[in-house]
């Protein structure tokens, strides 16, 4: 097994999951094994997104006329609008069910509220709260049991499958249905919860599932659609999903594309871009016709903001001493920037340790403790809602002269007024703690921003304090569950409060627009909390409508980030990383420029040559879990040459590059730097490597006995040649000059489909396999396990040359960090071999070897060594 | 000379401008000498986004560590902020000058025509208005001839830029005073252009000088600053200062951002983008304070939108059938979208007529010709505005009622009706042509989209026709001119005559808002002359402040785009064009891909040994124009070897990779086809080429020849070891093992600060430069001929190794177009190596070989061949 581990140079390995990490790897990774720190997981594969192009992909091109060109494009736009549209109804199914469902709920209880706070019938009002919400609350539970993915609200998940990491089930239907479904009761069943992560997540689903003509959950369902069908097409229309995910969910079409793009995409690919843009307004204005429409009865007029929104800001008509903002305010827009990082930081600590509890002593036990667990959550708040509006102030009712001046738009989504609660409060006040609670979040929101009556500072203190904690409670519990719009009103409450407190200080003489401070507040605990930075400022001031809150929008989101990043991450990125997800970030720091390629590739390879016996392809395939494969031939005759010293001779002047690293000096190299090094396990390894190089008993022995752990899971099968088995470590140093790069599911399918010839035949009599059968199993390939032996005869041989991808782009072993990261992220690669200045291969990277952890590993041994 | 352009593989070239193409090079392009096609001419440098990560480099990446990394990166953030302040104050500058003279000239001849009008003496207030127009546009063009790059709107420049082109004195101070003085005047002149396309240029010139602490023009003045000496972080801050500019001439910050972008950034940095953004919002909200303070006396408000902005859209108040626009009006939309594609079309038509004919017959005569065509466009401009006003109908006053209701913002920037002129009308009526015509350009969209009172078709149409033509004839006059406003407000008499013909055509008994229709109709002349996407998209909504116009603006858009490209390319790409700039599309067509890197790359190269004597590398210099040389050494010991077909035998298995290209054999092949190709002049090279292999008396001739016509401008100083040019042909085939790749930049400034070591010494002994001293001279380095070759022994040797850069990217030369393209342009790259499987360099690729003239002449060789 350790060996196994060791070499995966690529992504799935054979360790399962919730298996401790063995310690060689903690070693390579430079940790003590420390329960408390989660590393990368190396069980997740990449995505690729560089094509493959060989000569099936060749034929496919030149087949490929200006006129099919343009006909594929066609196509292309048509998913692209299919998938805002699909999303766009998406949106108006969940808006119209949760509508209903919290409608009923609160109108049954409200009115049991009203005749009971007579009567003194409360509990019983209580009792159909709870009736209510943890019916809701259960099914969405269920739901999320079935399909686990669904979980959450899938921003980590999809901010993963983007930078290119593929999550198993992540863009499956039923992951889907379970989402959709399950988020509309979580947010009827009053938890504090959002729909706008689950709905980027359906969105991203719609993406990746409309084009794609077949599902997996369904496989009967299958049309011959061959279009689409790599992980380059997907990944962009999963962009495109999620963006118009995001413009439903806010109305913010712009903000969508940033999002993807800020989450996303590698490099800025200007037609992509545009067909996200069309998505999202796509997805926008579909939503907006039909809610206009069903809602409103307005067919035709688009002029509804998205299910989020925030009203329109606007001084009193009139009041010519009022400004949203001034200079002034910007000052206080800082620190409040501050203040929400510093919240959003203890937000994300707390939520963090609650998730590492939840992964320790819940995730292991039986299922239905997670729904034990989300139907305790709802009964608390519940319970808090209901007790806190009870202890409300009355505040008195500023009705505004009903002057019949609103515009249509204004009087849709402005009415303010008609969502007070006057629970337990005498006529023209109102109780504003039921206020805040006992509405839909939406709603609450809009009383924060826009209602000119008054919150008391009593209230919105203890509304934000039992808000925060049930918030910061329920997100991980296992429902469908967004965090912006819990985090929105938090974080409006506490802006509020400051206006408030502004306000009351009359010695400033500040003349001060509580809306603004309420938004401005809901963005510095929104940005502490999640740390997006563009995007989120674009979605924000989309929301609002009103581009002149772009610049204190923009300075809170600043200040309230790198406020946060002083102490922790976002919470997407604490998620992903609880979830062992090799997520790559933008951009290495400066100081791992002093690590070169070669320090952080993988040299435990396996090679495949050009022509291969069909015994060794199984063999190798059977014994080894790389996911790709150089292809090399070797050079014997010249191997004295190389090997001795690279001194190259030119022009009479000698010119000795010691940087010309060969496979042989780098792997004694890393030997005697690992001895050093304080693992026994390790050592081991090494000692056998070198034991090998000058041969001893106990070397040999361990050599022995490591071949015979790596053969222990499968017989060999083909006793002899099995080439990278067989080697001697001499001989593995021996130069291969590198030809090309062919995957695991390549090797797997030419292996199914018997393409092969006989070893007296010429290789041209190999049967030849098209684009569409080398592709038709996307994105399932079969397993070589699936592989039936008897069918295929040992002796033949395989020409894997037609089907490996001929020049992959590579780097030098000399490479810095920073040009490998740049090519490797911004290219979206899945592998990328290291080779030397003569050709030959002396390492692959991997996704795995640049993730933050290993290079800081990596890091800390060059400091050692040097 | 031939020989010469021939091996020009870099960028700048022996040609010189103005200079006819030579026959050979028009075949490699594939084209038979033709004046009406304009070529990507070879004489512009690229700019280098890689970094150089030779041993000085990681000198100063090993005294890099965290504390000063932050340092660096809080100047970064300064800088960006700086550069936004400055463009903001530079867009304040520019506003109140126009204004200024606006207002002074249009007061000076409104009241004289009102005077006139009864008196009757009218042509003196035309006199006066040609006085002022005639200075104003006097002043405009002297400037543009003091530095003749200030011309025109600056945005193909700007474009060319961020794309990775360098364009002389694009980017130096003195433009950047040209430029900002000279489109105020241009503007006050009365000139039918806009203010916007300067601004950006202007603001893209301060992103790349203030950071650099120097100036070209004034030499003196240089500070001790040496952050940000790299084409890579000057790229970087142009985009910020365009960006910036976008966002003071629009106000919109978003946009500017999406801007700089879609037109420079090949791939997507969050970092970058984040401050790009930043400095977008600094400019908008410097412009604002001050102009809020200055303006209105509103010290401390921020609230105004941009320089230009479209003014609130808004029904009015209580009209409950009022919509901005409805779903039946988008099919409208979509057809207005045609029409302004189909308009935009015939306007970059004929201004490329007529750019081509300034071309060809302007630019060749005495630089004062180029004034008195400006003098003779004003001229013409000034009388059709003076008689046009004098035939404009009276129309109704709508008067609206001051109720007192309009908030402060409303009342800076609406209030319509303060720009109308009553010319010749009685009053309660306003001359609709002179209030379109005698106003700002501002003035006058605001008037389409806001003006209740209505416009005549028979005005609008004519105001259309003869604004269209006008505007057409400016742009590319010598004065700085933007296209933003005139497009916009020739689109807005569109969209406003449609209005006025469907509101008429009663049967259809629409109810529309005519001022919607304004903007679409602008939208979609605009979208049909620039053809941008995105960034308008946004820029556009962000001026409305509306983000329900989403929706329409974007579909119309898209559709005007779509329109237009069937016809020919925008504006701005046409222009770019025409001066020949190598600029790289987003991708290369699918049917490129059928080539291979072998197919297109640049093979006639000169190398430099890892240690080459100062005489060789004089000689090299002096008498190549390359600006990167390749450093290899040659292994003659396995000549043979590589040679003999390139089978290399594996496993027992023999491997013939015939796509394994070799030098040589690529040479070969390469001269066989071009033998059937129809040129005398490359038939001959190639025929000395074949002829060096079989040795023949002309051949060697030829040879002789080509070799002393090198050598002509300089006499060759060391006549013993050049090795470039003292190889035969058979030499110039030897595998070469490519180390790594040194600039012409690089090596003058390791001869000219005697950075090298006697023949007796070693290497050691050798010099050493810092990174500070490698560039010093950034962005002008000297040249070879500033070189004192008294100073130099000729038989010192100099190491190069650790002043290349040691790891570029390569691709192998099976790589496909596709491939290649991607990872030139993402990477920004200046210089591609392509080298084989066993590490020879084979060939180089540039910019030029990726250009669309270049890649489609290749593509029909290659049809040709097969």
């Amino acid at each position: 097994k350790m060996a196994c581990c060791g070499r995966c140079f690529c992504c799935q390995c054979c360790c399962r999951e919730g298996e401790t990490r063995t310690p060689e790897e903690l070693t390579i990774l430079g940790e003590i094994p420390d329960e408390e720190q989660i590393l990368p997981r190396k069980d997740y594969e990449s995505l690729d997104y560089d094509r493959c192009i060989s000569e099936p992909y060749v034929e496919v091109l030149e087949g490929m006329d200006n006129k099919k060109a343009k006909k594929y494009e066609a196509v292309h736009w048509m998913m692209v609008f299919a998938i805002g549209v699909t999303v766009g109804l998406l949106g108006l199914f969940v808006d119209f069910f949760v509508r209903l469902f919290n409608k009923l709920k609160f109108t049954v209880v409200g009115d049991s509220i009203e005749k009971c706070s007579d009567k003194g019938c409360l509990s019983l009002s209580l009792l159909e709260l709870l009736a209510f919400n943890m019916t809701f609350v259960f099914i969405a539970s269920v739901l999320v049991l079935i399909e686990p993915v669904a979980a959450g609200s899938g921003i980590p998940e999809i901010k993963s499958y983007l930078n290119g990491v593929k999550i198993p089930g992540i863009v499956r239907l039923r992951t889907f249905l379970c989402k959709a479904a399950g988020v509309l009761f979580s947010v009827a069943g009053g938890l504090f919860v959002g729909k706008e992560g689950p709905m980027i997540h359906s969105g991203a689903i719609v993406g990746a599932g409309l084009p794609q003509f077949q599902s997996i959950t369904f496989r009967k369902i299958k049309f011959d659609f061959p279009y689409f069908r790599s992980d380059r097409d997907k990944r962009d229309f999963v962009s495109a999903g999620a963006a118009a995910g995001v413009a439903a969910a806010f109305g913010a079409p712009i903000g969508g594309t940033l999002f993807s793009l800020e989450e996303g995409s590698s490099f800025w690919n200007q037609a992509l871009t545009w067909k996200v843009l069309f998505c999202s307004m796509s997805a926008t204005f579909t939503l907006n016709f039909f809610r206009s429409g069903i809602n409103f009865s307005k067919w035709g007029s688009f002029q509804l903001p998205g299910l989020l929104n925030f009203g329109e800001f606007k001084c009193p008509d009139g009041d010519k001493n009022c400004h949203l903002w001034t200079a002034v305010d910007l000052a206080f827009f800082v620190l409040m920037g501050v203040v929400g990082g510093l919240l959003g930081a203890l937000f994300n600590c707390m939520n963090k340790n609650l998730a590492k509890y939840r992964i320790r002593h819940i995730h292991p036990k039986a299922k239905f403790i997670r729904v034990l667990e989300s139907l305790l959550v709802t009964m608390v708040t519940t319970i808090v809602i209901f007790a806190a509006s009870m202890l409300g102030e009355c505040r008195d009712l500023s009705l505004k002269p009903s002057d019949g001046l609103f515009s249509f738009r204004l009087r849709l989504t402005h009415d303010i007024n008609s969502t007070i609660r006057q629970f337990f409060c005498s006529n023209k006040t109102y109780n504003d703690m039921a206020t805040l609670f006992f509405n839909p979040q939406e709603a609450a929101i809009h009383q924060l921003f826009h209602q000119d009556g008054t919150f008391s500072p009593v209230t919105l203190s203890v509304f934000f304090f039992l808000y925060f904690l049930l918030a910061c409670w329920t997100y991980g519990v296992s429902v469908p569950s967004g965090l912006f719009v819990p985090s929105l009103l938090c974080g409006a409450a506490f802006g509020r409060l400051v206006a408030n407190v502004l306000s009351s200080v009359r010695k400033l003489g500040m003349d001060i627009y509580s809306g603004t401070f309420a938004l401005i507040g809901a963005a510095a605990f929104l940005g502490g909390v999640v740390r997006m930075t563009i995007s989120l400022t674009v979605i924000l001031i989309e929301s609002t409508n009103e581009i002149t809150y772009g610049l204190p929008i923009m300075i809170t989101l600043m200040v309230a980030k790198w406020t946060g990043d002083f102490f922790n991450k976002g919470i997407y990125d604490i998620h992903i990383q609880l979830r062992g997800v090799p997520l790559l970030e933008w951009e290495t720091e400066v100081e791992m420029d002093r690590l070169t390629a070669s320090d952080i590739m993988e040299t435990n390879l396996t090679y495949v040559y050009p022509h291969t016996r069909v015994q060794s392809l199984v063999s190798i395939l059977r014994t080894t879990v790389y996911h790709a494969f150089p292809v090399v031939t070797e050079n014997r005759q010249n191997e004295r040459d190389f090997m001795k010293g690279n001194i190259l001779i030119s022009n009479n002047i000698h010119f000795k590059k010691s940087s010309v690293v060969s496979r042989a000096g780098e792997q004694r190299r890393r030997c005697q730097s690992m001895k050093s090094y304080p693992s026994s396990e390790l050592r081991n390894v090494c000692d056998e490597q070198s034991a090998a190089v000058e041969p001893s008993e106990e070397g040999e022995d361990l050599l022995q006995q490591m071949l015979e752990r790596r053969h222990a899971p499968y017989p060999n099968l083909y006793p002899d040649q099995s080439p990278s088995e067989e080697w001697t470590m001499e001989e593995r140093f021996r130069p291969l000059t590198f030809h090309g790069l062919i995957l695991r599911s390549q090797l797997v399918n030419l292996l199914i489909r018997g393409v092969c010839y006989a070893e007296n035949q010429s290789s041209t009599n190999q049967p030849r396999l098209s684009y569409a059968e080398m592709t038709e199993d996307y994105p399932r390939y079969p397993d070589i396990h699936d592989l039936d032996l008897t069918l295929l005869s040992p002796r033949m041989i395989v020409d894997v040359t037609p089907y490996m991808n001929p020049c992959p782009y590579t780097v030098s072993p000399n490479a810095r960090i920073s040009q490998v990261f740049n090519l490797f992220r911004t290219m979206g690669l899945r592998h990328l071999p290291v080779v030397n200045a003569v050709g030959e291969i002396v390492g692959i990277i991997t996704r795995h070897n640049l993730t933050h952890e290993f290079l800081m590993a990596k890091l800390r041994q060059h400091y050692i060594t040097i």
